[in-house]
Formats: C-alpha cells, sequence, structure tokens
C-alpha cells in the first residue's frame, strides 16, 4: 500500500547535468566490447508539426553539440513545460533530430515536481501516456499524450548483440558497484547497425546508484 | 571516467514527498516478518545547540506527526538550507528528537541543486563530510560538517535479526519489481531493541526502482 504524506513544497534552483561515464574494455582487451553508460537529465524530442508551432513555420534546430548515438544531438533551443496544475519546468532541452511524434522525458523526480503521475515506457510508445503544455518562442503547443519516464535502455550494434548473446527486446541486467550498489534488472536491448554500445538511464537512477562515484559497471543477461 | 556536460540550471516548483509503501506478510503468515519501505524526503537532525541557535534558547521541537520507528517524528519546524554558491532549499523538514550532533540528509538530486558533493554515509558517520549553512527564524548555524546522502538501511529487532540470520552492519539485499525492477544490494542492517522492520530509502532510490508502482518487494541476505 503506497500512501503520500507530508508534502514539501519547496522552490529550488535545480541543476540538471549529464553525467557520462565509460568504462573501457577490462583485462582481456579487444574481443570485450566498449560499454558506455549516460545518464540523460529531462529533455523532449518533437515532431516537425510541433517544432512549427513552437518556434515558426520551418523552424531548424541549432545543434549544440553531438550526442553519443551518431546523428542524436543536444540543440541549443528550449521549452518551458507546464504541468496540470500550472507548475513548470523552463529550459526543457530539445534532442534532435526531428521525430514523428513529440515525445518528453522525464525522470520521477521532474514529474512529482510537475504534479504528474507519468508511467515508465520505451521511446515511441506514447499511446494512454499523459500530456502537458509546452511553451515556445512563437508559440503554445498543447500535448494529448507523450510524456514518459523512459525504461532504461542499451542500445548496441547486432556484433555487441551476438557477444551477448541477446535479440531486440530482450531484458539485459546493469551492476553497478561502488557505495550505493545497484542492479538494474530491466535493461531493454535495442539493436541497430550503427548504434554504439551504450545504457540510457535517467537523473534518478544515476542518482541512486551514484553512477559518478564508480568505474565498477557490468552489462550481463 | 565521469565527465559533467551540458549542465542546465532550471528554476523549478519542486514537491518532494514521503511515499511509504507497507508489503504485508505473504503467504505462510504469522513467522514471516511485516516489512515496510519508507523512503524519506531531504530532512535533517538537529542536536540542542544548533537548535537553540536557530529557534532560540531552550525551545522545544513541536511534533507534526509521529513516524514509523517508535519515538521519532517529523516535527512542525523547517529550515533554509544554504549551500556553497547560495543556492537553497527552503522548507527542509526537521525530523526529531534532538541528536547529539546536526545531521543533514540529501538525496544526490537535491545535493547537485545545491552543488553540493556529498558521500553516501550511515547516520552519524559524519567526519570529513561536507557543511552548509542552516538559517532558523532566530539565527544562523554555520556547519563544518554533515551533509550526506543517506545509505540505505534496514530497522529490525533482535527476533527479525534472527529469523534473517544478519548481524549488526551486514550488507542485505532489496528487490523492488514492477516496471523498474531494481536490486540493491548494499541495504545496511541496523538491529535494536525497538526497531521495527523497515528499510529506509530516500527519494532518488524510491524514484528510480518506481517504489510507488509496486508490492513486489522482498528483502534478502
Amino acid at each position: 500500500m503506497a500512501t503520500a504524506a507530508a508534502m514539501d513544497r519547496v522552490v529550488v534552483e535545480q541543476l540538471v547535468r549529464e553525467v557520462v561515464l565509460q568504462k573501457l574494455a577490462e583485462a582481456e582487451g579487444r574481443d570485450q566490447p566498449k560499454l558506455a553508460v549516460h545518464a540523460s537529465a529531462r529533455h523532449m524530442h518533437v515532431s516537425r508539426e510541433d517544432l512549427d508551432a513552437l518556434f515558426g513555420p520551418g523552424y531548424e534546430l541549432t545543434v549544440d553539440r553531438p550526442l553519443y548515438q551518431e546523428g542524436n544531438f543536444a540543440a541549443k533551443e528550449t521549452v518551458t513545460l507546464i504541468g496540470p496544475r500550472s507548475r513548470l519546468i523552463s529550459n526543457l532541452r530539445i534532442l534532435g533530430p526531428l521525430r514523428s511524434r513529440t515525445q518528453v522525458e522525464l525522470a520521477f523526480t521532474d514529474a512529482v515536481s510537475l504534479g504528474l503521475d507519468v508511467p515508465i515506457r520505451l521511446s515511441g510508445d506514447l499511446d494512454g501516456t499523459p500530456g502537458a503544455v509546452l511553451m515556445g518562442p512563437k508559440g503554445i503547443v498543447e500535448m494529448r499524450d507523450g510524456v514518459i519516464r523512459a525504461a532504461m535502455h542499451v542500445h548496441m550494434s547486432p556484433q555487441d548483440a551476438a557477444h551477448y548473446d541477446v535479440s531486440q527486446g530482450d531484458l539485459m541486467k546493469l551492476r553497478v558497484g561502488g557505495d550505493a550498489g545497484i542492479t538494474f534488472e530491466r535493461v531493454q536491448v535495442r539493436i541497430g547497425p550503427d548504434f554504439r554500445l551504450d545504457v540510457h538511464m535517467d537523473t534518478d537512477e544515476a542518482n541512486a546508484c551514484g553512477l559518478h562515484l564508480t568505474k565498477d559497471i557490468e552489462l550481463f543477461k
């Protein structure tokens, strides 16, 4: 039985950050794939139509910096996200390139701060998820759905999948050692020909396991 | 190698909450101890001397509500916590009763928002930890140390310890099922004659495992 109690509302200056941790192949070397783990701060992906509404017709995203997966980037553009009780998150970063459907990815800590009850979903699996309002410099978008907490997942090439003996959609485990010591048991496998071996978690997960404190990380079936 | 990149500063209205989850004994019934898991929002414990400085000489805490462990309570009193770069957390809740040494317990998300680098420590193990400034209605306290992220731990009676076959300071595991699916591997055992069986985690850990979404919880060696 989960009971919410003692609600404390606090206005804080919240610093979000993306922590990147790379684990170089240990010991054996060449045949061991190089594993990267990235913690993503809250962000959004945007459709052509919604980008037009937020930033003006035909607007193009500006690359701020490339991300680890080829072709993906953090844009300079940000929007304001407004939740159901007029609570808001400003400077929500847009990640490129454009997608067919707009999607906002929050950690539960963010969702609680907005008063939104979001489900854990894989990217793109958005039916039945809550919406929110996006505010850009040129207009507003009322999302009917698309706000999720992203399920933890690992990108990998077909070669890496062969190495680990896993298939698309399989669940793997990620053990993070150190003072916090956590095994994440539902890391979904996403295989693509150009994918680099790379686990994506959110800031709650990275903070829970103390990702910035350890190099003792292992991905396994 | 951990690299911090792409710092995003966002002012948000942050709602913290305490989620309480209790798992009733399954199946076998009477001989299975009743396990509770509590997620604590950031809070502090205060010494007599510091309470005097913050609220005035001889001040007594007011009970807002009792906590699960006998004799402990959330006080009505809160303070403002000020970090190294003048970032702050307002309405930091004091938990009673008084302790011999003042201690602030933050989730890493809170610590990042303050710009504080805090270690993971058991309650009371404060040497070498960072300090901060506390502001109360009657004065200010400059903590030289005492800001930690609390290490996950489980309170239990000697009878529960016998049931699990564990001793003071042992590490146990807590598996939380559901969509997030996490096993916390370093749950420190704290045995006391009056302790109720009760795992304490912070909001990052509760949010990472989706504690509010599942009753599938297991404590084991």
